[in-house]
């Protein structure tokens, strides 16, 4: 996954007439409509509020050398020289770490429930349950990400500070932080869709937090309520934060170059 | 609400006549009567202290698409070719968080004073708190910022140390905290009028923190008593301070552009 | 008060002859011509060591607007086409905190030496110290900074660590901690004068600290004995450092610009 | 060891034909043949993913002036026109310091095994002992890179904390740590070359790991697993990561340049 | 004394034939010359690894105003429109604070070996300790330095954090830390040439390290050995390192600027 964000050289476009600024931009137009032909590749475009970056745009797709191909064509078209680079963030998706298993979600229904392996009601339950998590595996390594109006990017990394160090914590106490985490998470269900990527090894930040937004409001509830869950109070270090407005390619250029 | 603050590109300026700065100025004005007309919008234009910056803009309106409309709006015209961006923030108007409710302030009657809610005193006296919080909470949501002549923005986070963390006090603690510093606050009234806003998830520190003073001497005074409160002394973390004298559009003009 | 350093951009300069770089030069003299005709207006220019900066412009006035005419009429010049801003400080001149107060002078006389505040002697001292204090009160409010060849200036903060928080010690401590960094002071006298203005709610550190010293040897030996000083040891954090080196316009310009 | 990484000036691009650039680009081609003529070099070329930089270069050789002769090389040419500098590292390979010696081998030979040092047994494994370690070290002092299709660069220290502080440690407790470290990797044989070089001294960090492998996934999961390895947990800092693809000069430029 | 650290434009450079280059350097060489046969100047010429900077210069001298017209001097200069700014140290030679004066050295043979201060002995031995430290000392103040193949530069401050705070110690405390540090640099005499200068009050950081060596290897040697000692490990803390390798003027141009 790449998150790509960028400035647009306005002093470039100062002296440009729409139809010169029009000619420069028919180039993004063709690179978003021949990437997003590309099946194997979802696309986004984003005008980004404030000045850090002006365009942001989102690429999701199997393989590095066509998320780097897609990038280099925009950058070295005619519209790619009124680009400069403000950000950017390179990470995988990933399956959750601390999500139960089909193990102990059997363990558990013969320990808490003194159900029988060989059961009916154990192996239905058992069906049902891997049936869920396939699903919740596939959204996470193959999330399709719906066109939803608001979208904030941030990185974070877990603190390895001399007193809280996440990483030197045994797996079940995270696994348990997490679940913390998580349960707020449900509390925005259809308000806020989530994806958590990890870059770990690929970018300077752990993981890349990506949220998608019916309402601007949300993405200010939702982070500021998980602030205070202990996962987060204690361990949680975030990056630059890039609030975007969703834009449709051609909407996008009315938006950011045509005076 | 959209905190703005570009630098002018002097290099470009240096070679222009007057007649030359003015025509590529009209664009600035223009926009401002644009915006300025629009009832759902609010603008302030400043000359900022120092070279963190040259020209600020403060815009809140209820729609972050009509604040982009207007930021970009201001970049692509003719003008826009003269700013280089130099900081930003987003944020959204928000209730304190910390404030007494009705449910309180009945409660207190009942407690401290003895008054049944049946009583009259009891319900007029809660009718008036009613009335003085609804008023609170609209200014609130949907300030209207004064001319006033001076203004100070800066961000801040409240800390996640390992010794003091914010994000790890109970409610209670926090609001009292909070309380000793609204008292400060009020020691200012009339010389001071400031506003937070929230910017969890949506920027990179928590809140922003616009001050409009009369005289700026008040600026230096009030933050600098509440760095001594002890929620600010143990917990804050504070950000880039942007220093503004306001000025109408067109004598902005004549301070950053005509020589 | 405004401290202002810049760049100038060699690469514009590069390719003018002397006679081009003169005329692009002449605004500058003018400017400072002006503003050092302004009675309420100090100036101070220097060259800046190192390339952190190039040109160092102290302006110390009473009125904030009238600083900032100044700055934008330079940068609005042909001059100012040639500068790129580098760093810059806004502060306010202010009397000191912790200075002994009439009545504590006027307590101790009367405590630690039995003088009857009716008696001649304590009147007649109270009157000097009255004098001297009116003194001291004003050199800090309205400090005349004498042309001294050499001035180092640094912003500086007082910290609110996890263990040393200057912010919540009492009134009392810090005023003994200053009382120890004072005597240090004037073990500097005649060789140093140190002015520290406040920026708390104006710049982005609490203190800017302007020192002017006939002999650059003591700028360094100033700030490291005072490194020693437990106020600086356990409380000062210090921003960047700019050495410069005192020059009247017109040299100045021999040794910034022609070649 | 040189690591290199550049922006490509798209700005600069924009303008120009495909015939052009090709003309610019020339020079690319035939710097990267003369070194990879060089038998005292190695030189390794790729695409940096994200907008940290486009352009990555890692070239290895047996001397400074050599790898500066390159570097410069490639920056005076038309091509070097369009660079602009990301980031770059400066490195020695070296032996690992926490290696067994033979010394230590014979010594656990005798002490654990009753192996007498004049047994054929112990001549006989010691020598092969000997000869695996010289080439390891000749391996780690003359590394040989191979063309795996990604690479990561990133540097890091050890940490100095005020509790946590590897300089402060004996020379066996971080043999040990260093230990398990080694564990780790070796669980990603095949999958994951790894290259630590030596920079205290040389540039910012004490150390920069380069890691080549088969499949960008790995890069994710070996960083990801050190990290909760004691001596990252408790001793790791880590700088900027870079993200590369290799690709053929030619292949490169058409990622990089050709429209 | 200066440490000067800039880039070269190569985008400038890019378009110019050989020729034109040249005519742009010739004020470089003229530069070295003049101020080579400054007999109170040193100056040294560097290229820079990496691309933190390209040239570096080292400039000792008696004067700050000398040392500023020198570095603006080649500013000024068409070949000064060819650099920019990359980064720089402004520091003094200064005496060891820690070095032993003839009084201890006198009382330490008076009570470690019963000497009396009449005797020849102890006379002629304070005779040599004198001259001994009456070289050393001018060595510190006047250094002359040797033209060693390989320098690096970086800055340094000792630490004053809450547990470990350097600058609230005994001085005796203090100087048995720097005894051992000084050990290890007289392990690399002959190998390693070490100046420190002093910085406080006059750049970001405490002191300036330049370290010149025969051979580089010998730079990470001892920059890593220190890092176990002591007072490094306990209180150094470090800023950016310059390597760079030393070239005669007419040498350094054919390295940086002749294609």
């Amino acid at each position: 996954m790449l998150h790509l964000f960028y400035h647009i050289d306005y002093a470039q476009l100062g002296g440009l007439s729409n139809k010169t600024r029009s000619e420069v931009c028919t180039p993004f137009l063709q690179w978003c409509q021949t990437w997003n032909q590309n099946p194997e590749i979802q696309l986004h475009t984003y005008s980004v509020l404030g000045n850090k970056a002006d365009l942001g745009i989102m690429l999701l797709g199997p393989d590095l050398h066509l998320l780097n191909q897609a990038e280099t064509d925009l950058l070295k078209s005619a519209f790619g020289g009124l680009l400069k680079p403000a950000y950017s963030f390179v990470s995988l998706t990933e399956l959750g770490e601390y999500m139960t298993s089909e193990e102990e979600f059997g363990t558990r229904m013969q320990e808490q429930e003194g159900l029988s392996p060989e059961s009916e009601d154990f192996q239905s339950r058992m069906a049902a349950f891997s049936a869920r998590m396939e699903k919740y595996r596939n959204d996470k390594l193959y999330p399709l990400l719906p066109p939803w109006p608001n979208m904030c990017f941030y990185p974070m990394n877990k603190a390895r500070g001399e007193k809280h160090n996440w990483y030197n914590l045994p797996f079940a106490d995270r696994k348990k932080y997490m679940g913390g985490h998580a349960r707020i998470g449900q509390l925005f269900a259809g308000k806020i869709l989530q994806l958590v990527t990890g870059s770990t090894g690929l970018d300077d930040w752990e993981w890349g937090v990506t949220l998608l937004a019916k309402d601007p409001v949300q993405l200010k509830e939702i982070v500021y309520q998980m602030r205070f869950d202990e996962v987060s109070a204690l361990f949680g270090e975030f990056g630059p934060f890039y609030t975007c407005l969703r834009l449709e390619p051609a909407e996008l250029l009315h938006r950011l170059v045509f005076d």
